[in-house]
């Protein structure tokens, strides 16, 4: 039985004001809350229909609610709930660490929800486990980026920094995709480095264009199109990196 | 000054019948309702705020009415509406060409809007000029896809059809990402063919994977993640083909 105090807290949980409060985040399904609980993020609620309970063994020292579809519907973020609504501890914020070697990302703004998500995917599917993003980039724990993730989010390490000066600090070379930019297919790309991406509208900003080191460019086929959308531009490139590699 | 009456023949044109029986989809903001302009694609009511109508020099034979925001408000299916929404006439629905050379998208059951609106802005880059979908792909028309394309909908030609039968009658080998697919990195891909991406939870339909004749995989950097999004895969493999073409 669904009390109107649990609903209160979840709900609240789409914040980041209340996420940061509470030191949680809420994850949707079996797929994303099964690869959480894979990777040892800890559950402190498990709002779950009996089917899912009766097929799932987790073995977790949380509370757990049994809902009916009609409860989960109150707590979902989604139109159409599945089986179960997890809610999380956030993890502890890791000193921001400076990479000496290996392929990294750094997001410059990023602010749609379902585009943060997609890159924490690509990251995954890629192999890159260390995400670095501006602090005015859009949350990670935003519910909508936990389920664009579907799961990705369980095995990549997300920072928030001051990324000019993070970049400032690394050694690696520093990949940005610019107008001025050298064509991405016929470019050497290292094994290491970090490559940025940067907000929808506008870009990377003035001062982390200044510490690129490497530009470069995704040829348009034509004329017409003006940009790609940043998760396109961030698959492309990634794909880039990995098949040389 | 906007009428109730208007109000309600915008918005109902989210839904595909009355967008059918009307001939019309709507388009919003400059960039998008620019680039259908641009074409040649004919308005039948132009909706703007008098910024845009002062700068806009826009020579059409439609009718036109000033809104203020709050009535663009009304009008709008964006959570920020831009300047301008525009009623176009569906284009008329020639009849699906097989193609016999070039390269083509085939969608199998794309359901997400946002996806096939990303898909045709990806084509649009890639200068892929036709995209044929089953019938059980999710209408191009529908706002939430115009706006996704940001504008790439004016360039590329959509159609809708029998897949499987389509496919059939097409002399080009026909490319697909399937599990037991090869190496796209590794593998031959010619100038010539159709590239067929399929449902967001099923991949490609059972009766079209019969009809592959050249099986890829995108392969994963390494084990936990179990798929890519839909145009995320869509965007790579163009990419792959055309970096060499």
């Amino acid at each position: 039985m669904l009390s109107k105090n649990q609903i209160k807290l979840v709900r609240q949980l789409e914040q980041k004001k209340h996420r940061h409060l509470n030191h949680a985040f809420v994850a949707e399904g079996p797929k994303v809350v099964g690869d959480l609980l894979a990777v040892g993020y800890q559950p402190l609620h498990l709002f779950a229909t009996t089917p899912w309970l009766m097929t799932t063994p987790v073995a977790v020292d949380c509370d757990v609610t049994a809902v009916s579809e009609e409860e989960l519907q109150k707590l979902s973020f989604l139109q159409h709930p599945q089986q179960v609504l997890a809610v999380f501890r956030l993890p502890e914020t890791a000193e921001c660490p400076v990479p000496t070697n290996g392929l990294s990302l750094a997001l410059d703004g990023v602010q749609d929800p379902g585009n943060l998500g997609t890159i924490i995917r690509i990251a995954d599917w890629f192999g890159i486990d260390s995400i670095f993003c501006s602090t005015d980039t859009v949350d990670a724990w935003n519910p909508k980026v936990v389920q664009a993730t579907m799961g990705s989010i369980a095995r990549v390490n997300i920072y928030y920094t001051d990324l000019p000066q993070f970049i400032a600090t690394s050694p690696l070379p520093v990949y940005g995709t610019l107008l001025d930019g050298k064509n991405i297919y016929e470019e050497e790309l290292s094994a290491d480095g970090i490559i940025v991406m940067g907000n929808e509208g506008n870009g990377i900003s003035q001062k982390v264009r200044l510490l690129i080191t490497n530009k470069l460019l995704i040829p348009a086929y034509h004329e017409g199109p003006e940009s790609l959308n940043v998760a396109i531009a961030t698959a492309i490139t990634c794909s880039e990196f990995r098949r040389r590699g």
